[in-house]
């Protein structure tokens, strides 16, 4: 074995911490020439030879400099100012079913808000017996609990009601994560402050600059709701609602309060912005839907997708994807090659959860032909994800939110992807 | 409510990005003073008027500034170099099940290798019948899983062997840590290379500056191990093993080989350094255990510990630890007040995943008196955890590695916590 040197020559450190260039740079100098689009490595690699950071260097880790790629995106056009709009989860890039937390997208309305911990309260009223105030700590002193939940935008997929608009999984379905949640059921406060027999509904209220605002039925508040602080062990992101946001599981995002700050009891909705304004959907009739809270059954594969093109040619390859509902688990999930014509079942691989993404695969042999390849989703609940036209059918052609259709790829014979509509 | 300014004023986000001393200021102007430890909020705060950053600003994701203190940490006096060394999981602030990537202790002989993906190459040979190199993307043609699983060091809790040495669980108990990992069950790839009836053993090598290896027997190869190239859905971290690391459920975590570069299929073991000078335990008969694989049921207190103090006083309190084993799951949690005279059985909460943590909590009303806190962990095997003079009675003095005996912390009535053992 290469004996390896004690001194760490500073020429290569300064190499790798000047990023991706550097690292290219010392992969390039270290023997590693580019033959017909593959690497050939034609001498033992720096990495092989020299030490690198030691264990003081990173208190707090971050990802590869060769991952750079992988981070939120947003789409600048979509809303007249970045402090009020989304950004995109890397769909394409991930694999599992936990979303990483700095990859979780964003949708905030005033920016996000960096609230201080100890002066973080939260305000119970209303119908109640006795109101409360609770600081962080005292939230810390009911019983808690973990469970792994996605939280999708209704507005997910919101674009393409209008046909095929968005060209990557990331920007058609990015307004979804899963994390593991820790924190308090919600019914743990609300008793200790004693809720009134008038008391059916609850108004949750977050302490940003925009002050978002929910009505949520008591039945769910008093059911799996959760106050939590922590999202795959650590405290909440910033962007997340830090240090505390409600989660009310398989239900519309918007209803997951960030910052949460006050929770008003009353007898009937408030009938705010964001249920009324924003969050229903105008039929053709000239009604609109409202209060359609729970997020229905859906499903995209996230490679191959635009953003993840075929790059190995012919033979052996890997087609994987998410499907989630609101309903619970997921049954199964089918996938097609010929635009659902024919349909095989999915592997779902990895723990099944109520209301949590599943991960399904789907391995074959591509034999370079064009695809046009589509998933579809059954929940526990025996209901089906339906195809964008039977949507369009149902629901009219103003529809803004809960666009859970079947979304189609097609790759053609170079295993470039792009987002199309087919009949 | 008050009227939102569109703009921002340049001197609250200056106060953000001076970090946590901007932050504490923006508090402390905004009405917020503290009155005896808890802080008094007078005025409507900075961030319920001003909007922060917007969707562009943070690509990758990071904690809140009020969280900075949640880190890895090191002893420095523990190994001559930070290269040759570990750092610890901060247990004592997380919740849950999941560690996020950020946080994983470290344990690396050459420091934090940096390898470019491109460059990236994994050799199986031996007694097999087509030796075989494969990109990083040839791994991923092959059929996926994903599994929660924790690493364990088999030093973890090593320098408790001499009795309580150490003020934290962070620095007892933290080389350990629990994600969901993303990879090619092992027994593809050995499948494609063809092992032959006389290969009963593997050795697997890292292509780092130390290039450690270890001898794995074949029926473990072929069971359970795998390839992981994602952890929490996102590339493993570079100190984490980017851009593959064996996965060995349940086992010694020094066999997890990181920066995994070679198989190498044998009839023997190798009995390499890592196996024999270094993961053997010397009993008082003078003989040494070695090939002690599999990870003990052990459990920990991770608060209220010697960095988790309690701090609320007196009345209601949760108490939580985490508990696993490499046999599989675990049955139940013991808990004792009272240094393990009485025991009362812990809630386990949140997913139980064979050789994942498991996350318990006890719940119980502090009367303000000294507690003996100990945890006691029982595995779907029957195993129980064992006192730690138990150990040294079944082992002798010299041991270093398989430290899972019962942890003690006591409880002063100030809420002060300190690492203690009693007989």
């Amino acid at each position: 074995m290469t004996k390896v040197p004690m001194a760490r020559p500073s020429s290569r450190r300064a190499f790798l911490k000047g990023g991706l260039a550097g690292a290219a740079a010392v992969a390039a100098s270290a023997g590693a020439a580019r033959a017909g689009g593959e690497t050939v490595i034609t001498e033992v690699q720096d990495w092989a030879r020299y030490p690198g950071d030691g264990v003081d260097a990173r208190p707090y880790g971050r990802p590869s400099p060769f991952e750079a790629h992988v981070v939120r995106k947003n789409v600048p056009w979509l809303t007249s100012d970045t402090i009020s709009s989304v950004n995109f989860t890397p769909l394409h890039e991930l694999d599992g079913i936990i979303t990483p937390n700095g990859l979780c997208f964003e949708r905030h309305h005033a920016g996000i808000a960096e609230l201080d911990p100890a002066a973080y309260r939260l305000m119970v009223h209303g119908l109640v017996e006795k109101p409360l105030v609770f600081t962080l700590a005292d939230l810390k002193r009911f019983p808690r609990e973990n469970r792994i939940y996605f939280l999708e935008c209704a507005a997910n997929s919101g674009m393409e009601w209008r046909g095929a608009q968005l060209n990557g999984c990331q920007f058609t379905h990015g307004m979804v994560h899963c994390v593991m949640y820790t924190g308090v059921r919600l019914r743990h406060i609300l008793e200790e402050a004693g809720v009134r027999p008038d008391g059916k509904w609850l108004l949750a209220e977050g302490a940003d600059a925009s002050a978002m605002t929910r009505s949520i039925p008591m039945e769910k508040a008093l059911d799996d709701c959760m106050v939590a602080f922590a999202m795959n062990g650590e405290a909440l992101r910033p962007e997340q609602g830090y240090p505390a946001r409600l989660v009310v599981p398989g239900w519309e995002g918007n209803m997951w309060v960030k910052w949460l700050r006050r929770l008003e009891v009353g007898d009937q909705p408030w009938h705010h912005r964001e249920e009324t304004s924003k969050y229903t959907d105008l039929l053709a009739s000239g009604k609109a839907r409202r209060f359609t809270w729970v997020m229905d059954v859906k499903s995209v594969i996230t490679s191959p997708s635009p953003q993840a093109p075929i790059r190995h040619g012919k033979g052996r390859m890997v087609l994987t994807g998410l499907a989630w509902s609101g309903n619970g688990r997921i049954e199964r999930v089918d996938v097609s090659l010929d635009g659902g014509r024919n349909w095989k079942t999915a592997r779902i691989d990895g723990p099944s959860l109520p209301m949590a993404l599943h991960r399904f695969y789907y391995e074959f042999d591509w034999d370079g032909s064009d695809l046009y390849l589509q998933s579809r989703a059954i929940d526990e609940k025996g209901l089906v994800q339906p195809t964008k036209d039977q949507l369009r059918a149902a629901r009219g052609p103003n529809s803004i939110y809960h666009n859970n259709g079947i979304q189609t790829w097609h790759v053609d014979k170079e295993g470039v992807v792009e987002n199309v509509e087919i009949s």
